[in-house]
């Protein structure tokens, strides 16, 4: 009944096991542990190339640390005005890449066109007043549940190419857009331009554990001792490789993301036929943003339902939320369980009936 | 047969399986979860007065963020030359604190005078080109092994009020500290003057977890937008709260660390009867830096023992480590195994007595 | 001819003098000398109360340092969308206040209103994940060249005092703006709720001459030492400290601010009488950004005058510059000739007519 | 009568000339003007080299920014235990660098030996909590008045190259140092293997003016951000070209650096020959560190002359200040009457006289 977010229950089965199993025993500290080698060689594996894998703690550090390889104390950083670095982490971009700027863009769904990134570098002076811009920070899946497609992430690969910045993408639900595109991980990043990536797993099945990604050689000098002065290497590595062995094992990650999804499109679809909801832009992912009436929210939420209402400021031109609605944010998980979603959706109709009948 | 350090293993059973009856439901997120209210509950009950906790993920965040909290961008702070602040953090107490400086001062065993300390601070330039002093860091356990005694801390914090610096604890090794002293958590912290304090759970029966617990309201503002910005909460923070409600449960804490530092004082013991070993200095806690000749060393070795060489930097004036010798550090924890221990004391004593009639 | 800006002249005759003089004889450095003092309490005398002042070589220092007095490094300087600050410093006040942001709001003419800032700072969260709003800057004269009056400067602290946020002014231009308002130095700052100051010397008479004056006490401590690890002690302080002396002596600043604001004054009459030129807000100090055909601007410019166009991003609601436009910017200065004011006048009525009659 | 430091006087004649002639009419602003242009070039011209050059305002700026370009925010810089960057900047080169920790190491007269350099680093441990050494700062002059030799400077340089560091050379001094060798400028740096220069003005014959010189390419990107974002770029640039064109031409800095030096050795002459007054090492630019009695410190003081005490931590090994004694430091500048040197002995040699007689 919890739709707040996908990282309010713990940890899947297996991962949980495997933290369990690997408890046990005496092991080298600070990642020099066996396990952490098998994951390092299982993200090459998946990614089908050579890169460096940092684990880290969390997405905000996975995020910050990032950035921080690509943009230096003077340079700017383009995301949109309301991904999760700009609006989300306290300015841990700003903190770790050392008073870099970050610049938000606007875009329907906090999802960015090249057009728009274009035009905005374009723009920039060349002057030493003017920061220059390093890198373009993407989240896949946006802060609004959309997913770049294989396409629009090279066009906007192209528009860095040609200004000189690198690609970051935010994977904190990675595996969520991966199923929704069909795609192999390495369509989805290098082969798509990407450079360096925040790579999830606490959303999608782990309990904490995330992981910078490097692609492009050029990230990685310093990148290890950056992590180190972040406080952000686990005195007891299993504690983040077990986690990440297990959540890549046997697709079990590629399965989780599958449902998370499959609930969502289940409550999308429940909306659709619910007078009275209306959803501003598609639902790609495990994330949606009805706008419902206020009679619908408040029988939702007296039948114990929870979720966050939300920010209106990436709605497409035209669309507006009047002040008998309210706009929320509806997210599924991996735990999520269909008789809740059908449960949801019963109370909504429900609710909307009663609003027509009076 | 691992002596290398105490965070070689994992957590303890009542930790471990605290953390798997976590996992289970949903909870807020970020540090919002009923456990951490708790855990936090715990510690102002343990200390005996309100504190302000932050739940960190290592303890090198910790450190970092009790010294940010104490320590403008143009301050020093003070510590010794070997501490683990300014010798194995990458430079993360610099990075947090923007740029203030660490100045390290010398002490046998990794332990600081009140007047080596006092006599720096009276040494300093009043002037605008030198950073003015703003904290004291020291560890409690020492990185020598040692523990400050009562009179000691009450000294130190003496020259800290006269010269209006904060008094930081790096309590890495809290406990065993603690039950060295046998005094209560509050006498060895605030009421000895302790202003700020890293406490650890990590070595000690954790598999991931420390904190910053903060006494001198005047260092609460803004620590916990600090602790943000570190990419240091947790997305799911049971991980971390559900381990120290375990850890600080039913004395959980306390037994780990006296158990660790009986097998110090055991292999301390059975040193101190091993023709040609000698330690440097005192063993008080759950490490000891034995000097031993090469051939023992490599008796030991060879027997499957795992233990690091050591820095003889903080050696008392006098003691010289010859070229026939080697120091050594070994740490014992929670989980060391007392026939581990006896076992490592006949290898040495074999091959002792094997030297002596060769 | 040149109304490029009001920082391409030297510095005004008494000013020179005053520099050439206090360029014999010995004096102690880094601004212990006998001039540093005497300007200092001319600070004091000026203001009408004791205030702490720092001189610096640039405005870009002094915003930045007066930003890091004010601002910790995970909070929130709220500023005009087109400051200085935000806009023309690559970054300054982020690098000196250590990854703090600055957050642009829009007004026109560069223009905060006090409702604008109220709003945005209530829609801001309680929460760890939002960097806390600790400064608002702002502008005296404006980027658009406009002046805040008294009561609108009340209006303004008092939203800073309600959320506990310091008030910075940007003074670059601040003698044009006092001379605007006739009011007394005490009353455009302290007494209006300024807590900290840029003053400017360098575009009014100075070579390179600015200040950072503090009113209120508690951003006192470290300054000095902020400015020293910025790179910002004169080694030879009368370099800056003997500009200050003749700069605020017999109100030579007042009288070069007056003229300035006059050639302005006369440049807006001028303008106001040309056909096809128009003024999107009014003239209140040295500065006007008329809206030219582009007739007008190419025969202005091949006369020979220089000016930079500008950004139209602060134009008022409705106010549209046409392709067949361009808006521009003009600045006098203390060293304007009233002569070339009306040669440009001239000029642009010339070419008015032209355009007229075919 | 004033030996404090060659920064209590004002500007040499020629270049405070300059600075007036500059001073009339409109330039660009911020360095855009032809003087720097010219400036730009004649540096290339002495150093026989492309070279990218940048004006500031203050030397520890100049050491400040160079450091920050080749040290990225995790890395080590080495430099001599006394120097400038490390003791007399208030953290200037941390906060620049972003964290980046400079370490001091030891020798006579603040020199470092390429042994010293050399043992150091490779006593570093290759792990990610050690912060990677990137550069190595030295002084010419050191701050115990000592010149590098041109061997001394390969030396370095070469220990520089094995272990991957960047070669920063500290010119506060530089004239002085350059007419000790006799060699080029070209031969003092970038052909002896340095790769950043800051050059300083200031205290031989500038009121303010200091560079930093870039000779290795992969050292300039970003830098005039850096400078920038530092508050470093002088609205009217003119302030510092024009002292630059002057200070450069005729090899009137050559001159200006020669008379100090000559002053120093007529003193250290004098000195030679003043019973208890020895000099713990040579004079070679324009500072001596005499070792007086007191009752000559006495004498000299009461006979107006100015200089300070200095610190005795880098005496040569088995020299020892006795408490009747007192270590001071006397520096010479372009403007030092060989009148104020001659009775500086007079009155050391009758006091010497005196004693004796006693």
């Amino acid at each position: 009944m919890n739709f707040a977010s996908d990282n309010i229950v713990g940890a899947s089965a297996p991962v949980l096991e495997a933290l369990v199993r690997a408890n046990a025993g005496a092991m080298p500290a600070y990642g020099a542990d066996e396990i952490t080698k098998r994951v390092e060689a299982a993200f090459s594996r998946i990614f089908e190339r050579e890169a460096t894998v940092l684990l880290v703690t969390t997405g905000t550090a996975a995020n910050a640390l990032a950035l921080a390889a690509a943009v230096p104390p003077y340079g700017l950083a383009v995301c949109h005005a309301e991904s999760h670095v700009i609006d989300d982490e306290c300015g841990a971009p700003e903190f770790f890449m050392h008073g870099a700027k970050l610049v938000g863009l606007p875009g329907t769904g906090a999802k960015l066109t090249s057009e728009t990134v274009a035009t905005y570098l374009k723009g920039l002076r060349r002057a030493d007043r003017q920061m220059p811009p390093k890198a373009l920070s993407i989240s896949q899946v946006t802060e609004g549940g959309l997913v770049y497609s294989l396409d629009e992430l090279a066009g906007l690969s192209a528009v860095c190419r040609e200004h000189g910045l690198f690609l970051h993408m935010d994977g904190a639900r990675f595996a969520n857009a991966l199923v929704t595109l069909g795609c192999t991980p390495a369509e989805m990043t290098w082969k798509a331009g990407v450079d360096i990536l925040s790579f999830g797993g606490t959303k999608n099945g782990c309990l904490m554990a995330e992981a910078v990604v490097v692609f492009d050689p050029a990230l990685v000098e310093g990148l290890a001792h950056r992590r180190k002065r972040a406080g952000q290497v686990a005195s007891k590595g299993r504690v983040l490789s077990a986690q990440f062995e297990a959540y890549l094992a046997d697709d079990h990650w590629l399965a989780n993301a599958r449902h998370a999804n499959r609930m969502a499109a289940l409550l999308a679809e429940g909306l659709a036929g619910t007078p009275g909801a209306r959803l501003p832009w598609a639902v790609q992912a495990n994330e949606l943003f009805p706008i419902l009436p206020r009679t619908l929210d408040e029988a939702l939420k007296e039948a114990g339902f929870i979720y966050h209402p939300w920010s209106t400021k990436s709605l497409p031109a035209g669309e507006v939320v009047a002040d008998s609605e309210v706009m929320i944010r509806l997210v599924t998980s991996f735990a999520t369980e269909e008789a809740a979603v059908r449960r949801f959706i019963d109370v909504a109709r429900s609710a909307a009936r009663r609003e027509a009948a009076e």
